[in-house]
This record gives C-alpha cells, sequence and structure tokens, in this order.
C-alpha cells in the first residue's frame, strides 16, 4: 500500500480500522475471546520471546524494577487474559445516541459514539499494556498502532502476531492492531508525526516519556499520568478520619499516580493531629519532610525544600507543611498540583463546598482516600489511564473516552 | 505580575478566569448585558479605532473582500450587541452533571462541567470575532486571551477595553478578557507556546492560519473550519429533491465551510438527472468541472483535474463526478473529503443507512442541504465554530465544547 514500510504498516491499521468501526458487538467481542484464548494457548511462545527481552535487558544494565514489569510468565499471561474478557464484559460504546432532537423544520439530527479511527500508545517496556491497549481498542472499533519500546520488542512482537491471528480467525481483519517497535527511536517520532495515520496518541509511563510526546507531537495527544497529590487535613478534621486517609492515600501502593505526596494541615488541626499523623507515616517507613512549623510540633522530620513540592516521589516519602487558612491552602494547591486528584479532610459543610468548587483538578474529594481515583473504582471495567488534561478526557478513562462523536442528519428534502 | 509583558498579559486572564470559574450565571449575564450596553454606548469611539484600522488596510493594499470583513459601523455593532444577547439568553452550561453514582462502599461520584481556564484564540482581521469569543467564553466561565491580527488592532485594543470595563462594572475582574494583538507575529507564536496558561486554543480563518496552528502549538488545538463537502445523488434520488438540495448545498452562502464543493453522481441517475443538475447550477453561474462521464452527458462543463477534487473552492465553483456504485463514492469521499460534512440523496433505505454508518464525517446527511451544519441550525444558539477533528469537539461546537469536567467525589472516610 506504500513503499515506506512504516507507513505502510500505518496504513493497513488505518483500513482496518474503517471496517472495524462498523463491526456489531458481537464480532467484536469474539475477536477479543480468541486473543484471550490465544494467549492462553501460546504461553511457551510467548515466554521464550520474552525471555530474550530479558537477557538483553539483563546485558543492557536495566534495573530489577523494569526487568520485572517486562517479565511475562505463566501466571501473568493467564491474568492477562482475564484481563481481555472482562473486556468482553463491558458495554460497546460505539453506536450510543448522546443527544439528538427533532428542528422545527422536521429535520431529525442525532450524536452518536463512533471509534476515534486509529489509537497510536507509546509506552516503555511493559508488554502487558500491548495486550491492555489493543483489546480496549478493539472493543471501542478502533484500529491500534502501538509502541512499546525496543526492550520488549519480542515480546510486544509475539504478542501483537496472536492478537493479528486472532482478530483474523474470527472474520474482522488482523491489521487493526500494528506494532512498530522495530523502527526504533525514530518510528516513535514518526507516530508522533502521523496526522491523518493516526487520531489520538496516548502516552502511557514516565513523566519524561509524555512530556516529550506532549511537545513533538501533531497527532492529537491524551496526556496521562503524573500526580503531585495534596490532601488538606481541615481545621475540623475528625481525627481518625484524617490519620485514615492520610496513611492510606501515601502508603497503600505509593508507587502509582493516585498516591498521595504531600499533606497540608490547618493550623488549628495541627497541634491536635500533627503529632499523631507524622508518627503513623513514619512508623509505615514514610520519609516526612516538614516546614519548619510542622517540625516545631512533630519529631523525626527533615527539613522540606521547595524541591519537596514540586516533587512526584512515587515512594514513601511526603511533604508536610501547616497552612494558616483553606485559602492558603488551595493557594499552595494551585501552585504545585500537577490536576490529578486532591482531597479534603473536613467536618465543615462550607470548606468542602468550597475545596470541591475551587480546586480545579481531574478529581476533587471530600473525605475518601486519593486512591480512589481509578476506572475499575469508579465503575468503568477498564482503565486505558488517567487523563491529567482538559480537552476530551479528564480523569480516569474507559471505552468511552476511547470514542469520538458524530451527527446523524436525517431529513426529506430540507434546504435553508 | 511578570516582568515579560507578554506572560503578564496571561497571567492576569489566568488570574481572573480561576475567580471566573465559580461566578454565577446571573453576575456572567450581567456582564454580558452589561458589554452589550457598552458596545452600544461607544459606536463612535469604535468606529473611530476602526477607521484607523482601515485606512491602514488600504495603504498596505487589503482586498476589498478583506476591508469589507474589518469594517465595523453602527448597524453592526447593534448586530453584535445583539449577538451578546443571545448569549445571555443560554443555558449557562458549568455546574451541568453529565452522570455520577454512588459505589458499592458509599462513595458519591459525579461527573460536572467546569470552564477550560483561558481559551484562546487566533484568527485574523474580524473585530466582530473579538466580540464573539469574548462572549462566549465569558458566559462558559472561561477567560479569553485574543490574537485578532494586526490589521485590527486598533478595533480590537478598543473592543477588549470596553468589554474589561463592562465586566469590572459589574463586580467580575475585567482582566479575564485579553489581547496580544499588540505583540505581533511573536504574539501569536508564543501563544501557541503558552502550555500552563492558556488551556485550548482555537484558530478561526483560513487553512493556512489553521495548518500553522497545528503545526506549531504545544498548547491543545480545537481545529475548525475547511470543508471539501460532498453531495452524492444516489441512483435513487428524487429528481426535485435532488436538485433543490444541490443547488441550496451550492449557491446559498458558496464561501462559507459547509457550502458543498463536490458533486457525485451514481451513473444510474446519471442520464436521468446530470442534465437538470448541471443547467440548475449553470444557470445560477456557477462554475462546474466534470470527469469525462459527466461532460458526455451535460453541456458547459470544463474538465475536472485531480486539484478539482481536493480545493475547497468556497465560490461559485463545484467538481462534478459520475460514480458506479455507493462504494465508488464512499471511497471517493474517504479520499478527498476534509471530514466535515457529506450529504446522501436517496431513496433508498439501505443506502442511507450504509451512507451514515460509513461515512467518516462530522455530519452526515440524508436527503437535506449541507447548509445545515450549523450552531445556529442545530439549536445551540450561538457558534463557537465547526471542528473537523475528532478530540473533544466535532461538528458545531456550542458553549458546552468550550468546557471540561471534573469528577467530585463525596465520603465518609472510605479507605482501599
Amino acid at each position: 500500500m506504500s513503499n515506506d514500510p512504516f507507513l505502510d504498516r500505518l496504513s493497513r491499521a488505518r483500513e482496518a480500522a474503517r471496517r472495524l468501526a462498523t463491526a456489531t458487538a458481537a464480532q467484536k467481542n469474539a475477536a477479543l475471546e480468541a486473543i484471550a484464548a490465544g494467549i492462553e494457548g501460546s504461553v511457551p511462545r510467548v515466554v521464550a520471546a520474552n525471555r530474550l527481552d530479558l537477557e538483553r535487558g539483563r546485558e543492557s544494565g536495566l534495573t530489577e524494577g523494569l526487568l520485572d514489569r517486562l517479565t511475562l510468565d505463566e501466571s501473568r499471561l493467564h491474568g492477562l487474559a482475564s484481563a481481555v474478557r472482562e473486556v468482553i464484559a463491558l458495554p460497546d460504546p460505539v453506536g450510543q445516541i448522546l443527544r439528538g432532537s427533532t428542528l422545527a423544520n422536521g429535520i431529525q439530527i442525532s450524536q452518536v459514539r463512533v471509534p476515534f479511527g486509529v489509537v497510536g500508545a507509546i509506552y516503555e517496556a511493559r508488554p502487558n499494556v500491548t495486550v491492555d491497549i489493543a483489546a480496549l481498542a478493539l472493543k471501542s472499533g478502533n484500529g491500534a498502532v502501538l509502541r512499546g519500546g525496543t526492550a520488549a520488542e519480542q515480546s510486544n512482537r509475539v504478542l501483537v502476531e496472536l492478537i493479528q491471528e486472532a482478530i483474523s480467525g474470527v472474520g474482522l481483519d488482523g491489521d487493526a492492531v500494528q506494532t512498530v517497535d522495530e523502527f526504533g527511536r525514530e518510528g516513535a517520532t514518526r507516530l508522533m508525526r502521523a496526522r491523518g495515520y493516526v487520531d489520538v496518541l496516548i502516552p502511557r509511563g514516565s513523566a519524561g516519556l509524555i512530556s516529550t510526546v506532549v511537545q513533538e507531537s501533531t497527532v492529537p495527544v491524551i496526556e496521562t499520568g503524573s500526580g503531585i497529590v495534596h490532601v488538606f487535613v481541615d481545621a475540623s478534621a475528625d481525627a481518625d478520619t484524617a490519620v485514615a486517609i492520610v496513611e492510606n492515600a501515601k502508603t497503600h501502593r505509593p508507587s502509582v499516580c493516585n498516591a498521595a505526596e504531600t499533606l497540608l494541615v490547618h493550623r488549628d488541626a495541627a497541634d491536635r493531629l500533627l503529632p499523631r499523623l507524622a508518627k503513623t507515616l513514619l512508623d509505615r517507613g514514610v520519609a516526612l519532610y516538614g516546614d519548619e512549623r510542622t517540625r516545631g510540633l512533630a519529631d523525626g522530620l527533615s527539613p522540606a525544600e521547595e524541591s519537596t513540592w514540586e516533587t512526584e516521589h512515587l515512594a514513601l516519602e511526603m511533604g508536610v507543611r501547616v497552612v494558616d487558612s483553606l485559602d492558603e491552602a488551595l493557594a499552595h494547591i494551585e501552585r504545585y498540583s500537577t490536576r490529578h486528584t486532591e482531597a479534603i479532610v473536613t467536618e465543615d459543610y462550607e470548606n468542602a463546598q468550597r475545596f470541591l468548587a475551587e480546586v480545579d483538578s481531574a478529581v476533587v474529594m471530600v473525605n475518601a482516600s486519593t486512591r480512589f481515583t481509578d476506572g475499575g473504582e469508579f465503575g468503568f471495567g477498564a482503565e486505558v489511564g488517567i487523563s491529567t488534561q482538559k480537552l476530551h478526557a479528564r480523569g480516569p478513562m474507559g471505552l468511552q473516552e476511547l470514542t469520538s462523536t458524530k451527527w446523524l442528519v436525517r431529513g426529506s428534502g430540507q434546504i435553508r
């Protein structure tokens, strides 16, 4: 279709996606079941390819954490197949009618969900994401072009082959899912510039990766990820609630984006709550960095620096600051938040209302752990990522965030 | 607020927008009424400023068409004030709840419309757009940073002053609306790079302007505009309906984006309809460019070239082509359409259904003039533009397309 092997790959995905757009939910679900069965039936083949990636990863000095994320074994592959089957259970967003009306002249208009076309994804050395994104794209009627990184090239290649075979096996077009790993860094760059071939690009991974994609891409991007997440303990906060929420938000899973990074405490609650909050966190192994007032009220904290408030630790570390008022808390959040999730712990109705109204983040909470910002917890059943941008999608993204809309207009000869 | 006068302007808009986000509809409507009254009460001041722009425009050799678009007189200013009052009548999108649920653990989640923050607009020498965008941004709780072009600098400056005075006069922050015209081309470039200051950028104008913004901008863009719009007359088309729709779609207002540019006729309708279609269009002064088969069936057509199908004429010109089938019509549209609006004229139910399902454009019509792709016609009451992209907004954009959403989460101490 094109003499350029890279564009040929993209053209195939686009052509296949065009046909996939009108596939029924039953056809797409059959393809998903075939993908799940294909993965379960090819464990040795995937594990062998994965071993090649792991060997190369060890030679090139990948950290243990990265090697762990790269690893696929039998149990993880069965987990991946289960995740694909969960996508089958989700409602098909395509064809949903969002709104409509009959105009005064008798014309009927309706706005209906349609697939984007081709979804691009750029991520790093996590072959499970290959299957996740392919399944979500397929269910929402989209083609997918995947750039999963050279470190996972062999694993991704075999997984994409299995996916293509499964899709073709049920009579749809297997070209809908493509990998461009073998084109290396140039492939990633070209993917970001592939306007007309790729309709939306989703980067998943480090802040650096996401920032590069946002800066370089001419394809529309949905930015996901980084969370400098704040919990504000208001003057009226219930002690047990505050301690439980702060502990959970910080320590339940510190490496993820909805984990809290900064604790703000109202001065009128500081005497009462800071010592207990600090002790609870320190006992759980959290390194705390406090401003002067905080360190005057609790033991065991290191001094906070400006960088404390600007850092997504993704680890058992937390900045702690005493503020004079709700306004000062709001100003701190406005300045340092990445607009992912913020929570207030309060018993004061008006302060809860103000916090909900004035904090400009994807998710704003009262008296709940920030860990609830999650597609699964929100009942979306599958998570494409958590959007921290304002255009198109904000917060946890489910299948419907992988769709666009179009207007259908049915007339009987009307003219203006 | 910043030593950089350009960034200072943007920071002021951002700060003011933050406060505007929680303004009530009553406050915003009062500001809009003050703007309308301010324009009506300052006709001589605006006309005097506009005269300076017109003089400079004539000296620099602007075409009559551009000079006409640049002109503000008493009647046009009253029209602008009326348009602002129409925005008052529209419902406030901010605070609308889109969906929500109570999770199994008792947490209540709701997705609510919020303003973007600051909307940027880049357009050329049309001072009426200054008032339009400012009014729509204000009603949807957004600040606005406007780059309206050096050719309209004096007119825009006075209009923005009037708008700022009106907003301040009702107790809101007049800094919410800013112009950056005096920063020239560099201002436009910097506006496209103002991530963190501007939340979404809307280019309005020529295809060249829009393309530049899409290529250069790191701020998320909503692409508007260009329409290579097709009408397909199917084999079963009713003759009167086909002639009325084609004539209306091409000639009602040829300079706008929803005007038809290409006529496709099924070969089984060509003998019956092409001579009458061609005569009707030629009689209305439309220059027709036909493929060989078309020119064999109707007189007065020039030969079409490849460029015929790739051109948005925006004038009384039209390409005409005979196709063998619905599939060939769909393939032509897939290849040449800018995905704005396409229409089929048919009496065949199945072909109507296929056309609606398979054409991937913002608006797809059966038996209606493409001129109906319009915010006013769709009942949106005001039009921000017509989006031809798939992300966030597609087709005619009303006030709600100038909003984002956030999730409000109300708990009672839940943790994971």
